[in-house]
């Protein structure tokens, strides 16, 4: 297959995968796709780990990584020294009710405290400037082919040291306009996401956004949201793009190191057992919908918090609840395909379904028209 | 263009198109398509008028009818005797508080009353098993050749009635369960419709929602919800989909019978400008977001009330804003697709476009897959 984005990247099909395990992502760059880490829930030093693992198993073939630099967030004005210095002002920012909340929330369900291993630098994670930018240092350090970067435009000088290393900049997309934006900045792909998609998501559906991206720039276009087998590449093609950004499909997979209770969760979902809710990080992200996420609905939820405040309000209860017997709290990002994840299988089986998949759905075209 | 449903119906392009306006229906059947009719606002003795104009403008090709027969309502187990009956005893389940909410939004906009030509009959429309039969029992006096149901399986003597005369059978789908739950009863095409879909719909998008649904039922599927050009028509078929169906398009074309400000409004809409909303008639609708969807999403809203019941509440109050000038709180179904209506053209050309760069999208597949 060739696309102006294989030929960008020397990739054999133009399927990309976020994952944050880096074993799906060197399996699937190993498979002629492009495996993309996410970087946010590790430390610089932990990252440094990951990617150091995913040079030695990736067999040289290219891989990304995806981090986050929101364009706007609470306390991105605040004059601080420093990270730890951040992370204190803004716990100063969040309302004694809404902590009050979180606590009578877990306490109905039973939810027990941490046996005291707080870690104050995680709570924030690679959501502001101030945080993503080591992680951008660390993977600039290694041989990655593209940086990616979700929730806006990426700082102009992170985009132009990436190219001066020779790494492609992509960037998240869920209007036209966020899509104008980011090609303004210097972004080489952009990843139209539609709001089937899982984790931060806008309002547009996959169908409708992508043909509206792809005539709004010059760049190449992934298709996001809703990817899972062969006949969504092929629609994500027919609409303009020229690769497929998937997700979802990748959290019960053999590599995926998702916890067993969530993986369990995944098989058994439908596809109406996701909702876009801002309970997770304070933006409107497609999460599992269960008693989180309806609980913050509830008339007795004091609302959100914005980003970052809200995931600092909630990241020791979330880490609470996984630890804890009560299920129906544990949440986490899914878009709306895991209805069509019933089975744990090998990443290169799914890629090799993919494609597969792919070229049936030409050729039914191909009949359909009567070429 | 060769699919079990061109062939089942004699069409030339497997495009469907659903509208409430005569000219639109008969433009689309007579360009190869299959223009269908939403009977919703018509009495029978309209009814008659509308098919009996079009039967005269359609050149023999083949039409359809719509009507809406939803599975479950308030009311469905009322012992009634006439329409009117049932009218009556319905207007006694309206909370007073309710027409109290409406009639302060109305009069905060300075929104008048009507000069006295209330239509009783009118605010029940055909979303009763009562209301929808006698529009069933007009459509198939005439040549229809599809009749179709919204909101669930339609009764299992109508499907019956239909095929007695040669009609095939289309029913909405917006899950995977739906659509069994219709072949059950006899339905010959399913129409999957994604949550980005005009009027009332479900939560799935498109993209996840038509393999599913083409995976689950034996019969053809068309995909709804989206299709605006003809990359969405290829991507629809790419699904897995054997036709596709649509209908904001059709609402600023020149043979359109929309009203003016609503027209304008739609050239002006981004594809965020809709709203899934209970407002109109109880059941998830997607409609124009205004200041009318607002207000019922508002902390004063009293919530809205279930089908048939909404609209009774609502019908005159959405008929003195469109003789207003309140265009602010003048809502109407309207899928996402509308961002990508820019000008008023012909039904003809809009037909034939669709056509073309479905064809250009195949050949891009083709090149890509380097076939």
């Amino acid at each position: 297959m060739r696309t102006r984005v294989t030929d960008m990247l020397g990739i054999e099909f133009p399927i990309f995968a976020f994952s944050h395990c880096r074993d799906v992502v060197a399996a699937v760059s190993r498979a002629g796709g492009m495996g993309v880490l996410g970087a946010l829930y590790f430390s610089p030093e932990e990252l440094e780990t990951e990617l150091k693992w995913i040079d030695d198993h990736v067999d040289g073939r290219p891989y990304g990584v995806d981090v986050v630099m929101p364009a706007s967030y609470a306390g991105a004005d605040l004059d601080v020294d420093s990270p730890e210095d951040l992370v204190q002002r803004l716990q100063g920012m969040i309302p004694e009710g809404h902590r009050r909340f979180v606590e009578d929330l877990l306490a109905g369900h039973g939810v027990p405290p941490l046996s005291g291993d707080g870690d104050a630098g995680k709570v924030l994670l690679g959501w502001t400037d101030a945080t993503a930018r080591p992680q951008v240092e660390v993977a600039l350090r290694h041989p990655i082919a593209l940086l990616a970067n979700a929730l806006g435009p990426p700082p102009a000088d992170v985009v132009e040291a990436a190219h001066a290393k020779g790494v492609k900049v992509a960037a998240l997309a869920s209007t036209p306009r966020h899509a104008t934006k980011q090609v303004e900045v210097g972004v080489d792909i952009v990843v139209a996401q539609g709001t089937e998609a899982g984790g931060h998501t806008g309002e547009i559906s996959t169908m409708v956004l992508v043909p509206q991206v792809v005539d709004a720039v010059d760049v190449p276009v992934l298709a996001a949201g809703g990817i899972g087998d062969g006949r969504q590449m092929a629609a994500g093609l027919a609409l303009g793009a020229e690769g497929v950004w998937t997700g979802s499909i990748w959290l019960a997979v053999e590599e995926a190191d998702t916890p067993v209770l969530a993986r369990e969760r995944i098989l058994r979902a439908t596809s109406r057992d996701t909702v876009r809710s801002r309970s997770w990080t304070g933006k409107p992200a497609r999460l599992l919908r269960n008693e989180w996420t309806d609980a913050w609905e509830s008339s007795e939820s004091p609302g959100t918090l914005p980003m970052p405040l809200q995931f600092m309000l909630v990241s020791e209860a979330l880490r609470r609840i996984g630890r804890s017997d009560a299920a129906e709290l544990a949440t986490f990002p899914a878009g709306q395909i895991i209805g069509a994840v019933k089975r744990v299988r090998a990443t290169r089986d799914v890629m090799f379904d993919l494609v597969e998949q792919y070229v049936e759905a030409k050729e039914r075209l191909d009949r359909i028209t009567g070429a």
